[in-house]
């Protein structure tokens, strides 16, 4: 047996109690925030029909998906046929997102669900995509969204839940780049881009922090529908923010480019969502790292998006801590009429190697303190002390093999607990123990009652 | 698009906000328990290699594991074949149980791992199974383990969380029933019926509970190498426990009838087990209802199991909530040595089910107030009273939608809330607010700093 592979497959990760712990840890506090706004929990299923995950992520989205084979007789039936097709293979998928689910449920449960539905969803996806550093096959989502108004109000209480959660998990000089998908239409039409060109464009545009203003217009001045003279004209209107200037007074420059319609509606919106924030983020407007910015160039890869668009970029350079925006054609795709919503994804993967790297976040899992029991104490009387300490609520082991002190010892150190409750037939027959600091050695003798207080002192 | 079925996939479950609140809650207790007595988290991958999976099961089992199917050139291959074999189409398939994955974890980490590893999984289970009431295909389990000791002490710590666990959600009232595996081989061999009709009787005599006395003799008596006599031998030996008898008399009866050797040891393993929980778990054999019982039927289907076992019974016939017991030799599987273990899995899904019925779990994820602002109010003032009330710790969901007050407060008691605070433009600019019971309908103008306090007030 021992030839086979004790690996985790490929591509996902076995997450052992320090990770575990820093997982948990943060999804507590992101439960916590979201609980705090209203938010509730939703789960879903692991698998879902093929039919409500196929066409829903374009051709590569689709090819990523993991299909879960037939069984019995129906594989059977499957397999005796002439030419087997994938197709004639699987019925269930595994879940590549938590917003097809979303949709899913919103159908489902429409006449029992709010008529506004503040969930949020913190699930594993799986994707078959190829496994590279920090890119994983099973990694955990957590979005939150508002399903079910239009209202802008709701599009304000979106980005307050992500800061107060972004905040709440310890990160700070983050910033919140903000536009519109109307503004962005509006500034290639002032560019002079036809129509059918502005996805192309909306794609290079988004490059700009990447690769630079100088290769994006090279790129944009090649492009066909696009040319020289219209690739520096979108560039003019698409202003360098070099977080000098004040969101609203680069947002009045940019608004007075735009066509009246819908792209100077866009820019009224954000104008008043940057007010809302300023209020309700106590000044994220002010001085020069502004939480809130207005960044015209913001295009976010995701075609479905029809309002405002945010994300979250760490400071630093860490990347992106989290997007999102208004996308009100989608999660009606499995009803009768269309549903309007707004929200974000963490990027939780990225969330929690950062707090990893950063600790404070891990350690917690591990015991604060070892029982030690010595030859001659019944195993009844160390269970007895180890409930009375657990009872206070010092997270306690008890070690349970007969080994000497010291190696009892060492095996406390090693468990990362700060301090050993050593237990003799004397002290235990006195309702006494002795508290060792794992770190200092220091070690005293005291009873009981005191042991908990002294186990769970602050450093 | 609409014609799509939106029901979760057969034997799935969507958790709605309500249910998931349960289930989170739950969870917390549970981890909390776990966590004081120094068991950790792990997790691992929903997939596993079918190399690691099949053959774990038994035949049954590898029927009902879900398999991955291949994708691109490699499912290409397989069906280009001439005669395609289920075996050509998956390499992986989803985990069916937490403890095929502890073993595989134990193996590969070897090194990292402590030499005593506590450690818990909370993590959902796919089993291909007939879906019906209350068995699901996709459903959590809950295991705590204690691996690489083979200390009597390692037996009584887990009963002692699994205990306090229970008691931690609530439970009042159950029973642990214990047995040792050596012990019932003893009977079986104290009764004249031989080894090799062993694994059949121990089938038999665990329905004792389901279909009595009389029923479990015939069935044993009809039994090709046991017989009437035999039977009636093997059934006098088990006594039936009426609750009256104290488990240490119990067990010395039965011991007295043993055959010198493993059975004889294993008597005097669950006698010290027996006081040292009585010790731990403050009189737990004491008087009628005592806590822990010593079960000389009890069998537990596994055949994994090498000591202890034990099996936790609900008051009132609500069925097992826990069972467990040591397995030495199922852990060190994928390794080179064998790694003796104990452990327990918690029955989730019925103590979810359980919890849910009694209700006092749920309500925790609805928003305590509905922040209502009149028309005036501006964006940035509705979320700056929001923001106030939530740094409060006030779970608070602002009312996005411009609706009349009445739609308003129709709206916020739907959701469950118990206050809604209505905002109106005088009022904000006053720095203050109504707060209106929703239940009661009283309704009372505060200044902001107050409605905190009245709403966070205990009921």
């Amino acid at each position: 047996m021992s030839s086979i592979s004790t690996k985790p497959v490929s591509g996902m990760r076995d997450h052992l109690p320090e990770a575990a712990g820093v997982r948990r840890a943060a999804v507590r506090r992101i439960e916590s925030s979201f609980a705090v706004h209203g938010f509730q929990p939703l789960e879903t299923p692991a698998m879902e029909r093929l039919s409500t995950l196929l066409g829903k992520y374009g051709e590569e989205g689709d090819r990523l998906i993991y299909r879960v084979l037939h069984r019995g007789k129906r594989l059977e039936r499957a397999l005796a046929g002439e030419a087997v097709a994938p197709s004639d293979l699987a019925e269930f998928g595994l879940r590549y997102d938590l917003t097809v689910p979303l949709a899913r449920v919103a159908a489902e449960y429409r006449g029992a669900l709010p008529p506004v539905f503040r969930r949020y969803q913190i699930q594993p996806v799986w994707r078959a995509d190829r496994a590279q550093r920090g890119r994983f096959r099973e990694f955990t989502q957590c979005d939150a969204d508002i399903v079910g108004s239009g209202s802008i109000l709701a599009d304000a209480e979106t980005l307050v839940v992500l800061h107060h959660t972004l905040s709440a998990l310890g990160f700070r000089d983050f910033t919140v780049l903000l536009n519109h998908r109307e503004i962005l239409r509006g500034l290639i039409e002032a560019a002079g881009i036809a129509g059918a060109d502005e996805s192309a464009t909306l794609v290079t545009l988004d490059k700009l922090d990447k690769i630079g203003r100088g290769r994006v217009e090279d790129e944009l001045a090649r492009a066909p529908g696009v040319g020289p003279d219209r690739a520096r004209r979108l560039l003019e209107l698409v202003p360098d923010d070099d977080g000098k200037v004040a969101p609203g007074d680069l947002l009045a420059g940019v608004s007075a480019e735009l066509p009246a319609g819908p792209a100077r509606d866009a820019a009224d919106q954000i104008a008043t969502l940057l007010d809302a924030l300023d209020d309700a983020l106590d000044g994220a407007l002010g001085g020069d790292a502004a939480a809130v910015r207005f960044a015209p160039s913001l295009a976010r890869g995701l075609s479905y998006y029809t309002g405002p668009i945010f994300e979250v970029v760490a400071a630093g350079g860490a990347g992106s801590l989290a997007g999102g925006g208004r996308y009100d054609g989608l999660i009606g795709m499995f009803g009768k009429r269309p549903v309007p919503a707004v929200g974000f994804s963490l990027g939780m993967e990225r969330i929690l190697m950062l707090l990893a790297e950063r600790g404070g976040f891990g350690g917690a899992t591990a015991p604060r303190a070892v029982l030690c029991p010595l030859s001659g104490v019944a195993p009844g009387q160390t269970l007895a002390v180890a409930g009375a300490l657990r009872a206070r609520g010092v997270r306690l082991e008890v070690q349970v093999d007969r080994l000497r002190l010291g190696k009892q010892l060492a095996r406390a150190a090693g468990s990362g607990a700060r301090f050993a409750v050593i237990l003799g037939p004397d002290e235990a027959a006195e309702g006494r123990c002795a508290v060792r600091d794992l770190g200092t050695r220091e070690q005293q003798t005291v009873p009981l009652a005191e042991a908990a207080d002294r186990l769970l002192a602050p450093e």
